[in-house]
């Protein structure tokens, strides 16, 4: 009897044992728990109380997947769609023509002017707690082009694991996100164990009205803040107030973030998400209108940030794809 | 042996029984301890999951001393003395000249422009770690003009015994101030135990620059975010991103906090503490151009709010003060 309880005791310990499970022990795996470990350890000269183990973490590209095109677009488009009924001049109206048709060619055409054109139309003229409900509602049901799963399923499953190991760690995780933070709060919570208070995004003006007798806060079609490069480490230290002792992105996008976080004093940890498995996931880098990587690229050996290569460093990428040994 | 160590268990017991020993036993703890009581007991048909325990509190006249000068205000005019000798313009200078003077009436006739103009010639044009420390180092000194006090020590014991009992039963406590966030977060942590990532307040322009090798956000002359008023429930949804479940303010500017705090389903708590003890602390509210209550009191009864007096309801201002019952 006591041996079948120590054995039982033992299946769940012996699966416990690596938080990292799904990381090769490779170089990457152990820049992350060398950091944990020195920052973690009382009496060592890296140590860093736990107020002050901020963590960030971009999420296209870097938390789930970015491509064919970015899941915030996708539901730009689908609801583009949605509301064409109450918008008949969208029908010969560029960027509308163009979102209804999912016509790349002209979208691109369209330019960064379109695509705020068309955010403006998806995401603003409603209250934020109808957007959320939006949001939720959207992300249950729509489906990845690819691989044919709930967006909420194309999360990392290594990323999952490293976001735990650090919250195990008395870090405190966070998003810094350039997408939306409006599209991100409704199911961080439940899919990273990232509650809203902890994610820092992109923002449309908001406003307070009382409508017939209802406290309501508005999206306006105005942009508020873009937390994208340069906005990384602003919109930080306005949510945070804190510069963070770990940062990591996967594109140029992120450069600022992790700049500044690894410019700081004491141990820091920069780490850079390298789309490698065309197989497995997808492969881009310099060339790519999605997740450029090309300056992090060049710079990542100088600036002392590790590349995390998904081929070589992930023995699994999604929750629900097999595990394997990592690539040669 | 035994009894001893039974009474030295005592003691600490007897001393915690009651977490609010500083509020008087009537309307305005009866409410709080209902509350809470109702929110937190698992089954209650009020429950509310930790997560969603959001509290929220207005700082100026609420956690501290707002009279006879806001305290950010009396901070921007020691710091005009501190920089004059690199700006002799000043001494010619409204609203420069009147600050240097301390000339009440001057700076009244400055109105809000030249307000904002002080505090951009105090608040911007240096990094945010510069201004961090400036802060701390001032805060560490100034002292309060009647009470002789450093101005940290000027906070309300039985907010403070509130903020604890509040985190003890699960809350997440959050200041959502009108004065400027980061003025507030260095030191925050230290005095009310909320950290800086619970800091929501007014903002002025950051702006990430590396200079001379450097990673820097440079404080701009700009405001960028005004979190009073209609901008309390919008700073709380842009940090935050939840509807609190209770709001502490005092005067008009936290109206719209409370209103939409309250409005929100489920059991919800609004509590307006009245400066109405001029002994102990001030006394003021219709007419008072610092910290005004004047909708507030029309409309505490209608809406729900909770007033709290200071004369009745406190047994104790400070920490340092006297414990007295309260007046009859």
């Amino acid at each position: 009897m006591r041996i079948l309880t120590l054995l039982l005791l033992w299946v769940p310990l012996a699966a416990a044992a690596d938080p990292l499970a799904s990381w090769d022990d490779g170089q990457a795996k152990q820049a992350i728990t060398g950091f944990v470990a020195a920052v973690t350890q009382a009496g060592s000269p890296d140590f860093v109380p736990e107020s002050e183990r901020i963590a960030v973490f971009d999420n296209d590209g870097t938390l789930w997947v970015e491509q064919p095109i970015y899941i915030q677009l996708a539901f730009v488009l689908e609801r583009i769609g949605e509301l064409a009924d109450e918008h008949p001049e969208w029908r010969e109206e560029q960027p509308f023509k163009a979102a209804l048709a999912r016509d790349g060619v002209a979208l691109g055409e369209a330019g960064m002017e379109g695509l705020m054109q068309l955010l403006m139309a998806t995401h603003a003229g409603v209250s934020s707690s109808e957007f959320a409900a939006l949001t939720a509602d959207w992300i249950a049901t729509a489906r990845h082009p690819r691989f044919e799963r709930h967006y909420t399923e194309l999360v990392y499953q290594p990323m999952l694991e490293l976001l735990d190991y650090l919250r195990d760690n008395g870090f405190k995780t966070f998003i810094v996100s350039g997408g939306g933070i409006a599209f991100l709060r409704p199911w961080a919570e439940r899919v990273y164990g990232i509650p809203p208070e902890q994610v820092v995004g992109s923002q449309i003006a908001l406003e307070y009205e009382v409508i017939d007798g209802v406290p309501t806060l508005v999206r306006k079609p105005e942009i508020a803040f873009i937390d994208d490069k340069a906005g990384k480490p602003v919109g930080i230290w306005r949510h945070i107030g804190r510069r963070p002792i770990l940062a990591f992105g996967n594109s140029d996008g992120d450069y600022q973030m992790l700049e500044w976080t690894t410019a700081g004093e004491g141990k820091r940890l920069g780490l850079l998400l390298h789309h490698d498995d065309a197989e497995r996931e997808y492969a881009y880098d310099r060339d790519s209108h999605i997740g450029r990587l090309d300056k992090g690229l060049d710079d990542a050996a100088d600036k002392g940030w590790a590349l995390v290569s998904i081929q070589r460093d992930w023995r699994r990428v999604f929750p629900w794809s097999p595990t394997a040994d990592a690539s040669p």
